[in-house]
């Protein structure tokens, strides 16, 4: 079965960048301007970065094309996660994110390819989910220091939840408001072979 | 419902370039060396490209990031459009592929984001189908001058039979043999709002 390509609308809540680019966390800013290498001055900003321990297929260090220039996180799952984690909230920039979303249900498992437009300035293409790592975890166990093991339990708790990792496909602004999503054209179901 | 990553054994039956940058079509080579760009040398090299009439979306022009630096193609698809056209073959060469390949099915519509191993050599990444263009019909019309409206025969016939575009996740050799097919965990079905 193929299932045409779709045009949904979504909101993006805040962006968020990090003063420090040795800072994995990042916080609110007004609006953010990216080039096709993503935020200059970014830790994720390239064309390229080695593999790490996500591309366990590769050699660590292994200079491969980057996939992970920004990360987006939808409200609505990052609340799943907190209520799983028994929390009153997981802040997006705890996590690293640059892009908060909200309005489009499993967000995290959109089709790759899937394209963000930011009206008429940044577009921004879906390169996967974000795989929950302990780092991330650590982040947020430190804005509670009354809690133990939440690193851990982070990373059972946003599994297919903790957004995805894009790269940007056209230059320009990133702001809070409206976004349009477009999903490519997909097969579904069916034998590959 | 969210499908698994698969693995999957095809076979990549030849490799293809130009040996002119000026001319779309490819010839058969033993191997090639591809870096994070594309083939060097080669017409469709590099990280950015301008816009074109695929990307309609776009300002015409406007640099975006590639995705388009190679193009594999599937034997089985090429054997369906050329029976559509009633022609006994089409040359991978003559429509500009860089690669061509045996043993998948439904290869166009493989997810964005399937990556194609060449053993220990390079890896590909799946950044969508090709759109059949009245270009590459155009030089499979020349191969047969004496029949006509082949181009434009070819756009409806190839239509999600074309094969897909590729960009270069790991660099090293493309060479014929065994390859592995990694698909992306998906989600398919249900709503997205």
């Amino acid at each position: 079965m193929t299932q045409p390509a779709r045009h949904l609308t979504a909101t993006a809540l805040a962006v968020l960048t990090t003063p420090d680019p040795g800072d994995f966390r990042t916080r609110r800013v007004e609006s953010l301007t990216v080039d096709l290498q993503g935020i200059p001055g970014d830790r994720h900003y390239g064309f390229t970065r080695p593999a790490g321990a996500r591309e366990r297929w590769y050699k660590s260090g292994t200079p491969i094309r980057s996939g992970r220039q920004l990360t987006v996180v939808a409200a609505e799952e990052l609340a799943v996660v907190a209520a799983r984690m028994e929390l009153p909230e997981i802040d997006p920039g705890w996590i690293g994110a640059n892009v908060l979303v909200a309005g489009i249900a499993d967000f995290t498992l959109l089709p790759w390819g899937t394209r963000l437009f930011f009206g008429e300035g940044a577009v921004l293409v879906n390169e996967g989910d974000n795989a929950p790592c302990r780092f991330a975890g650590a982040a947020i166990a430190r804005a509670f220091p009354e809690r133990t093991g939440l690193d851990m339990l982070f990373v059972q708790a946003a599994k297919n939840l903790r957004g995805i990792v894009v790269t940007v496909e056209r230059a320009g602004l990133l702001a809070p408001g409206p976004i349009t999503v477009k999903t490519p054209k997909q097969k579904t179901g069916g034998t590959l072979l």
